[in-house]
């Protein structure tokens, strides 16, 4: 007779295997069997913390996504020039991206399948565009090149800094290594690659 | 009784079918039977064409792959200052990719499960290393900034181009508006989204 360990977790420490399940398996090819093996609990036990699947990705991009809202009510991103509000909000999200990489992973490999998914789609979107309007202040300032189309600049930006969940692997290096991250991508984005003479 | 249809393919246009379905699916998740489905042909007719799916992954990837490789040997890519060259490489890459769209989205989501998918990998790492190189050597030239990592600025560079695969989506405008995405990476990568000053 096989007996189930002890169920010791809380919701948050199944969170934390279910994300892990969730993006080696991808949420749609997850199972309540598959959650139940990696948490080495019964689906019953499961139950107890949590209505089911659905509810722990809900649980999980929320928190990337108050993670990443969070943002724009730091004081960096609400004060001062606008550029400089860009540069902090740029920053910041490969901080996000960085320290909440598995949230983040699974929030940007959601597809809108389930309701669940589409209301994160949407926040998304919600995000981008918030970033897409500073960038356009940021342009009416004279600060942004004027003859890039913002919707596209946006779209670029974000294509670079969500990149970093396919390879960045937190280090040992840790928080200086994600800091240099963070610096090399504003670096980038804004002042390019080529030396200015 | 159900007759299947007639089996007017060519492994060309059976290549075409598969890479939708492998996108749509995911390469794991796509049996002979998915693509028997969607082809309205049988299982056999596929095997009279190909040997089974793995080949139909080998010859997409193939195409993605030698359309990349391809870029490096055209004259724009081997003549003149190094930093030209990175810029041409770096638009010919984003135009292969709008061409190639559907060939270069499955290469780019390439897991690594299967023999095929590592090759794929590796080929893709190796292009990669090529277009390191060259920003290495106008590092030298003193043309890019020296002050950021080539193997950072690489991935970022094409963390970038490859996020097109996720939102760009062919349009009636056709090249005209291919060209215009190319000349803005080029632009947001090299020169950056600051106004000079």
């Amino acid at each position: 007779m096989t007996t189930a360990k002890r169920d010791t977790y809380t919701p948050e420490t199944l969170l934390t295997v279910a994300v892990r399940v969730f993006n080696e398996r991808g949420y749609d090819g997850t199972s309540m069997e598959h959650l139940s093996k990696a948490a080495g609990i019964s689906k019953s036990s499961i139950y107890h913390h949590v209505s089911g699947k659905e509810e722990l990705l809900r649980r999980a991009v929320s928190r990337a996504l108050d993670g990443l809202f969070a943002i724009l009510e730091e004081s960096g991103a609400t004060d001062g020039r606008t550029i400089e509000r860009v540069e902090y909000v740029t920053r910041r999200t490969v901080e996000v991206l960085t320290t909440e990489l598995p949230y983040v992973t699974l929030l940007l490999r959601v597809r809108g399948n389930t309701q669940t998914e589409r209301w994160a789609l949407e926040r998304r979107r919600e995000f981008d565009q918030r970033v897409s309007e500073l960038l356009k202040a940021a342009v009416a300032d004279g600060d942004l090149r004027a003859d890039v189309d913002i919707r596209l600049a946006t779209r670029l930006l974000f294509g670079m800094v969500n990149s970093l969940v396919e390879w960045y692997r937190p280090q040992p290096g840790g928080p200086a290594e994600a800091e240099q991250l963070a610096d090399t991508v504003v670096q980038l984005a804004f002042e390019g690659m080529r030396v200015t003479r």
